[in-house]
């Protein structure tokens, strides 16, 4: 942990803002640790597991060494699917084991994988409902944590290699590198379209376009200003993949583009 | 107070989070202590004062002792209702009497009412607003109460009994317990119905079916994934509540059911 | 900085809480500086910089000394825009030189004005994007004047007046101060319309109508429970403006007004 810094709890969910569960999970853990808690968001689309672990993947490496995630996109709440911390060698993750935690086995460093015990009472509450584990079960282990607790002590070690996987939205060349297929991974509170192509697989240069629905090709453009009022453009998104917008427009209506939809960049050199 | 935990402020209004309204009642108290402070909600129906309390008392006792509670939903601010302070043996509640505090009346031991006296400037901002108490005189009241002043210097003492108290949504049996008949209370971000039948009435067995709207009983079962993808079930919910929802789904859309439909539990043994 | 308080960052965008986006941000900031970081809003209509600028303004005053604020609403990201931190006597303010700070000019005392050094890698993130300023350049600045970094070291001194400033709706009177025209500013969470009709102009009395859409001159009065249920009314609202509403109803849909609407409040002595 850096000089000076406490742990955090970061929470990532899909129970919105419009009820009391992420309040309740505030609660649970404040009663058992002082810790500052930090919400990621509590937006992710109900079940989207995928939608998830993008997000998860693309937002934990801006968070500080030591911080402690709990993350719940759990459709499996309350079955006989495992939930797990995972330490690795700069956060801690808790999750349900439904692969909402893939591109974190994929971009950090395993220290230890624990199947966290349902039965072990010390570290849960008394009372562990059978559809809201992110309040019984997830915030206080994350908070014993956050006071302490040795991530081995939850449970059982399993090997990580066990933990489930989903598959990502990705993109593909077929020749080689002149070309890469994707589609739209989602659609921002802009109405900005956050797409599968990996903005570093494009290389630094400007001589693409991108190809979306039925309009012309997008020229790739460094950001908004670039373009006039009301036009489409596609440049380098804030997530190191390729964003289309319209300047000062909602280019997901503009476009009638929507999540899911395929893109596809060019080299236009 | 738990050892090593600092005393938190909660705060749970009607205000939403499209304004500035929290965020400068947040201001205040900041303003006056450094004290961290959490969101239980601020997505209470506007002036819906029983849902409010509700989802007050259903999730108080998740939160450390020593914890303040201030609750806004106040349609009658600036007009002569009073104000309360009430401590009890884990909390202490700031809220408008109206009957917000009716269910932390019925749950919690009642150490001090207090009607808090709207011209002690020295624990209210200098100028409060008629129609914005949340900021002017709760958020500092609660602050100050934070920083260590006595809950009895806010105001006059007063008979708890005096205090307004509304009538929750609750269920009620015919037939000696046979059957329940409540209440849609309300309908979550997933779409799922919270209903007034209480889970703790029909015991730990599972021969219930659960009525409600047009569609076929519903039987009991433990967690979404007890049932097919898509399908309704009936559930214990994590507020102690009977719910309904469909695995995936939202409820409330599929089965055509809304705050205040009528519901009911018979028994099937 | 009073005693007792430690500093604390308040962040306003127009960036949604349906994102990752303020939750980067979070991170950013924890992972430089132990810190409270309060939410002021993030429900700015997207590139709506008047209306940032006016709720900045009208915030402001109840954050403690000290707070540093982080405001951006950015259409012009990335581009030649400059990005300011401006000490006042009693805050610090981080935002793009867009007339955000327009109504922080007009309110607190200038001590210093900073155009931010964009290639000054101390301060910032080693890679800043060309649209996500307030992750990169803003979040990080913030975190470091928290930690005790002069302000004058994030770039170079510049005039205060060089700052660019937006025209704020306000009120003007043709007749003496007997009668004032404005608009609608904002409508709020409840369907409030917030009014550029100043309280300060129109003094204490009650002897004033307001005029707004087709429906009757609404008398002025303290609060909502003046009127019947359903009723229209004119008040001070908790901007230090005249607010239109219905007792609780929804006053833009229940007169059909909206934000830019024409008022007019009318001496009625």
């Amino acid at each position: 942990m850096p000089p000076g810094n406490s742990p955090v709890i970061v929470l990532m969910t899909d129970f919105g803002l419009s009820d009391t569960y992420v309040g309740q999970m505030k609660g649970v853990i404040l009663s058992i640790a002082s810790i500052q808690i930090i919400d990621l968001t509590h937006a992710i689309t109900p079940q989207n597991i995928a939608q998830g672990a993008f997000l998860l993947g693309k937002s934990a490496p801006f968070f500080p060494d030591g911080a402690i995630f709990v993350a719940v996109v759990d459709p499996g709440v309350g079955t006989a699917r495992r939930a797990i911390a995972l330490q690795t060698d700069r956060h801690t993750f808790l999750a349900p084991d439904n692969g909402l935690l893939t591109t974190i086995f994929q971009n950090e460093s395993i220290r230890r994988c624990i199947s966290i015990n349902f039965t072990e009472k010390r570290y849960l509450l008394s009372n562990v409902s059978s559809t809201f584990h992110g309040r019984d079960l997830f915030s206080p282990a994350a908070a014993h944590l956050a006071c302490g607790l040795p991530v081995k002590e939850l449970g059982e070690e399993i090997e990580s290699a066990s933990c489930t996987r989903i598959s990502i939205p990705g993109c593909l060349s077929a020749d080689n590198g002149a070309s890469w297929e994707g589609s739209v991974i989602f659609t921002d509170h802009y109405g900005n379209l956050v797409t599968s192509l990996d903005s570093g697989l494009l290389g630094r240069s400007k001589q693409w376009v991108v190809r979306a629905g039925t309009s012309e090709p997008l020229p790739l453009y460094s950001t908004y200003g670039d373009v006039a009022d009301r036009q489409p453009l596609a440049y380098r998104g804030s997530f190191g993949m390729i964003e289309i917008a319209v300047r000062n427009g909602n280019a997901a209506e503009l476009l009638g583009l929507r999540d899911g939809d395929r893109v596809r960049a060019e080299w236009n050199g």
